[in-house]
């Protein structure tokens, strides 16, 4: 019979705990004998003294097996997924899941909604008309194995006990934990039943672990906890003190997705996505190398045929494939406001962060977790660090719902770019470090 | 309307919360629109981060404002308390206030039961056959003003919130925080509307809080507590390094209380009884300084007048009063054992905190909170640190329902005192500080 107050103490109190202990601590609460409260304080004195190896194995043990696992069978070592830990604007997962799959891989991609201030894909994908996210898990398996790509949420049979734990650090204060943030991760990636994952780890403002050495925590730690599970993981360490591309709200980022895998799309989110691909590629083994990999993934992107293998993912789902062709026909929001330059100068910062609270205050997120998100607002931020402006440029358009919200969406904007009378510092590289097996590689060159 | 999850992440952060954030959060529990699990996560929050005084004031008037206060009127400058952190063999109460009560101070004792290894003043007067602990406050205030002492438990009437935090604590490994201890000594104390209280901070093994510094700490944050709610408190630092006095158990230990009320009694007992009754004196105002307030103490134990207001006070609360005069009349258990020491040797270490638990396994404290004790059982230990002994030397007596528990008994008193060739390091001073509000005072003489 296991002590709760006992486990919590000796959490508390920088003890390691035995993998056992741990184990049945946590099954104890996945089957109620243990309660919220006690669960509660644990995680808090988690957030204050980590866990060890062998306390975050058995952690991911028990979340893992709390749920049902994906069986891809001999296709396991071409399974590839992609997670990133959330930003403004990153919509990559919206054309990459499908390049990646036009390239050979297999990716079983479970998304999430948004959180906080950032978006979440799921919301972005339902943005299509009629595009259903909640295939159960054996049609969605055979959608895989079929289409090489099934974009589904995270079902009560993938790791339920996640879920429960997640909801809880949402309102206690626990969310920013490494271990816990790995674990929660890891164990619905690997109840997909990949074999690779590739990781886009944010850094910067707009992250939730701004800071270069949390991240890069966070990155060994997943890429260890793979290891010990045999699934390969790599790490791409990635810019955001600014929003990714242009686009920020539900259908205004699919549109993005879309312009992308059109050959189109911002710089920056066309090379995410090239990158991120390459590395899909080489860890299914569907490329010799990374360069391999652009070269495919680059030339998936201009021949049209990862366009095509969405356009089947969409009809799969339910979706309208029209809007692959026509984005027009993605929700609009009836009130659109350009924002100008109110002066010369040199765009010396643009606030990640703020522009993803702002939209949230548009109706793209939500504010309690039974809201419903408004698939059709935001904002599409042209001006980028660094560049030159003169007044009267247009640096945004605001999409809102009524006359009153563009006001406060135009203010927001205002508030979020900084403009100053020199060139500022200069942006995060877009993509800094790279993170294996192998260890830490600084990828380092500035962002154009 | 209190963000609960945002209140937890500035504590956790480090930041100061606003008095009148910390009391909405707090009041928000009280009335239930804030969970159990918040609490939980916030108090882990407090264990690692601590309270401003701020914080911890705001904590305390939330807490106090709960539930009702005692008015005493115009004897509340010479009404005082005594609350002792909590030791094994600590039956000072029992004998203090009736004592304190024949000098003239009026003695309001709201006592708790026994938590972990320490036991309850609560249990040991209920040892005493038909004693009430349970009058209500009207009974318990007419009482103190007639006998100038009542002692009783916390009621739902007092400090309600306390009740619930000090048992979500309990389970939630967040009992050993020095700013949560405070407030709940201190919101209960307060409530008993004294004016000055005697605070007895127990160090060594078996205290809660073992260190010097951390009970040092403790001491300081209940004087200062105290003068900003026109409070005076002086705290003594006294040895729990090993039991007070001989007797371990509810019925043993009161009747220990009764011997010192009678003049006799262990040296240790005696002597702390003494210091803490002229303390309270010179706080009441009944005595002019400390060496009267001694004086005064040593002859009411001696001359029978501390003896015949324990009298008056367990006829008021519907005990047996003969129990004073004849002890045989307490519960006695079926199985005495004396213990005699396999070897000659200095007896080097009495660990209390093994005694203590061991108590509790013989049936003497509880393990959960919905259990009975039983009065009877327990241990009288006459072996000190320093003595010397001879093999074949009686050094306990176990208490026990059982042979078996008998047996137990005996051999936890073995492995709780060690035995060496040489005599060991000097123990704890009985009482080494005193500290007030002019500050820390080393008394520092060794124990005899």
């Amino acid at each position: 019979m296991i002590n709760p107050a006992r486990v919590i103490e000796r959490k508390r109190d920088g003890e390691e705990l035995e993998g056992a202990e741990l184990s049945a601590f946590m099954r104890a609460y996945h089957e109620g004998n243990v309660e919220d409260y006690h669960l509660a304080a644990f995680l808090m004195a988690v957030y204050f003294r980590g866990l060890s190896e062998r306390e975050l194995a058995a952690l991911l043990e028990v979340m893992m097996g709390s749920g049902a696992t994906v069986d891809l069978g001999a296709d396991r070592a071409r399974a590839v997924d992609k997670h990133s830990t959330g930003g403004v604007g990153d919509k990559i997962s919206i054309a990459l899941a499908p390049l990646a799959a036009s390239l050979g891989v297999r990716v079983p991609m479970i998304s999430g909604r948004g959180l906080g201030h950032t978006g979440g894909t799921l919301d972005k994908l339902e943005a299509i008309p009629g595009f259903r996210t909640d295939l159960d898990l054996d049609t969605f398996r055979r959608q895989v194995l079929e289409l090489g790509c099934g974009l589904i949420g995270q079902t009560a049979q993938i790791a339920p006990l996640d879920r429960r734990l997640y909801a809880l650090r949402d309102v206690t204060g626990t969310v920013e934990s490494i271990p816990l943030i790995s674990a929660s991760i890891m164990s619905k990636k690997l109840a997909e039943g990949i074999g690779g994952l590739v990781l886009d780890v944010k850094r910067g403002g707009g992250a939730f672990l701004p800071e270069l050495d949390r991240a890069l925590e966070l990155a060994r730690t997943m890429v260890r906890l793979g290891a010990e599970r045999d699934c390969r993981v790599v790490a791409l360490l990635t810019a955001m003190d600014r929003p990714l591309g242009h686009a920020i709200g539900n259908a205004l980022e699919t549109e993005e997705a879309i312009l992308t895998l059109s050959g189109e799309g911002p710089a920056d989110v066309r090379e995410l996505t090239v990158a991120l691909a390459a590395e899909m590629a080489v860890l299914a083994g569907v490329a010799d190398d990374l360069e391999d990999g652009r070269a495919r993934a680059t030339r998936a992107l201009d021949d049209g045929s990862a366009l095509d293998r969405m356009r089947r993912i969409v009809e799969a789902q339910g979706g309208n494939p029209c809007v692959l062709d026509d984005p027009g026909l993605l929700p609009a929001a009836p009130v659109r406001r350009v924002v100008e330059s109110g002066r010369d100068g040199w765009v010396t910062a643009v606030d990640a962060r703020a522009l993803g609270r702002a939209a949230v205050a548009l109706g793209a997120g939500r504010r309690r977790v039974q809201d419903d998100v408004d698939p059709a607002v935001g904002f599409h931020v042209t001006a980028r660090p660094g560049q030159r402006l003169e007044r009267g440029a247009p640096i945004a358009t605001v999409y809102a719902r009524s006359e009153a919200d563009a006001q406060a969406g135009e203010d927001a904007v205002r508030s979020a770019l900084r403009i100053g009378e020199a060139r500022g510092a200069e942006p995060l590289p877009l993509i800094s470090h790279r993170v294996d097996a192998a260890g830490v590689t600084e990828l380092g060159a500035p962002a154009t």
